[in-house]
């Protein structure tokens, strides 16, 4: 799926809806969003109203949020795979995937219009993902970032120009760990925000769930012995 | 303004207390701080009485506390410039700042008494900013850090001589974001302790805000056209 | 106190139970561990069955984790030195050591069955102490760490051949800061799931209790006059 930063906000927005709808019904196929923008990387960033654009209402944003929250936490690996001009809704869509592959042309725009930052809840995925201190270094730098700054800003998880790194990635991702990802996803997340005894029912219950998994496997393979 | 370590904590809480009093008043307009102290770099740490110093008592500490929440909320972006010894209030100051440049000559200094970390919302920052790991790093080091340290650290954001680097980052600050930056900051120091569904309606508040702000910017530039 | 990846969960369990409680009747005294395996390093993982291993249920889980968090308050530095195959309930022991010392041959395995990351409270410290998108990195990759990955990670402090780096680590923790040392672990950890306005009671009950001690090391010292 491509996801061009141009394009209105509603659209793209009913577009990832699709796209959770399909993966909520298809638990464990990995989903691949590939990120761009139509204008060549090198255009001013000036040029382009300030992401999400006129015509937005809050009701469009809420929707947008939701739809964000949703992919989040599809039962399924998410990889991106991030190309040329990158800003508005592509960063709000890496900041969510599990893996994100930048290609070495890879310009990140951040959301700043009139100089200030986009408060919705990139601002959070930030805080809680590079921590507060690189945080507020991109609230206080100049907007745009190449592909060794996302690197090293922690934003990208690595470059590859081939178009089939990310397809590489989501397969080793659903090869693996499936549905399942989603669990240690969840607990993950939810990690920052929680106490670690008031976390602790919800990490025993996981496990449960995985030694069952694995009896189940053991049972079905071996007849028991082997759990 | 100058914050010099080696002064009773009742003082520079006066002082903080000023300048927050003068930031509120003047949304937008930064506030630079010079930290430094008055013993020159390099003297040992041992001859000094550890920080907060003899004659301070909790209730001294409480109101210095709560200018430092004060400081970190003001509608303005805070920049600090620290400069040879650095320590006791300084480092605190410094991790509430937006922006943090050292100076090459910076040797900041833990509150570290008899061994013992000082365990002021320090500690709280710390872990916020550099993570639980890096900060329990810093627990079990020696307590002095020169600038490259203090920058792989990630306690201050750049090394630079001159007096002025640090009011040319606060006039980047300023211009593009004014008393703006108080809401994003907000929402990011927010970010680790909430829990994302829980934060969703501050962000969007947020964002409703600064759908009505380009709103009013674009009809009195442009009769609302451009919105 | 050596803790091999291979027994029986229980029989570390009570190991562990059995550290916490000296730990605990005599604060101040470091609990070094060295964390390490029978197999040798460079044995293929996939032949040993998944931790925690068959018959394993998930009351044995509890009971570990309940020895795990016991263990990251105890009145004293826990020092871990990694040795060779690591994984297991060493990684676990690991993460909640004050200071971790690898020897260059670590082999780091993370707990991955059938491609599925263990959902214990490892996820949770991994999301506290390396953020969440480090986190998210060691679930999309291979599961074995050498020494210098691990480094990189921040999973380790530091590498270190000998076999006494980990006795001068806790030495050094044990005569800085004794038992005082687990007030401030407790501030620092629960850091990044407390609002710091609700933390603030908490330091500053911590910092009364700081100054406190230094009257009374001062009044015994020197009458009272140096405080």
């Amino acid at each position: 799926m491509d996801v061009r930063a141009e394009r209105p906000l509603a659209a793209v927005t009913a577009e990832i809806e699709a796209v959770c709808a399909r993966a909520e019904d298809a638990p464990g196929t990995p989903v691949v969003l590939r990120l761009t923008a139509a204008s060549p990387p090198g255009s001013a960033v000036g040029e382009h109203p300030g992401w999400p654009g006129p015509e937005t209402g809050i009701r469009h944003v809420t929707r947008w949020e939701r739809a964000l929250r949703r992919l989040e936490r599809v039962p399924a690996a998410v990889v991106v795979h991030a190309v040329g001009a990158c800003a508005g809704p592509a960063l709000d869509l890496l900041l969510v995937a599990d893996h994100r592959v930048a290609a070495p042309d890879l310009e990140l725009t951040l959301p700043v219009h009139a100089g200030r930052m986009w408060p919705g809840t990139l601002l959070h995925r930030l805080a809680d993902q590079i921590g507060t201190r690189k945080a507020r270094g991109l609230l206080a730098r100049a907007p745009a970032l190449d592909a060794a700054q996302a690197l090293a800003f922690g934003l990208v998880d690595e470059i590859d120009p081939g178009a089939d790194a990310a397809g590489r990635a989501a397969s080793r991702l659903a090869a693996a760990q499936g549905a399942e990802l989603a669990v240690r996803r969840r607990l993950l997340l939810d990690g920052p925000s929680t106490d670690i005894d008031d976390a602790l029912g919800a990490h025993l219950a996981a496990c449960d769930r995985e030694l069952r998994l694995r009896g189940t496997a053991g049972a079905t393979a071996s007849g028991g012995t082997q759990p």
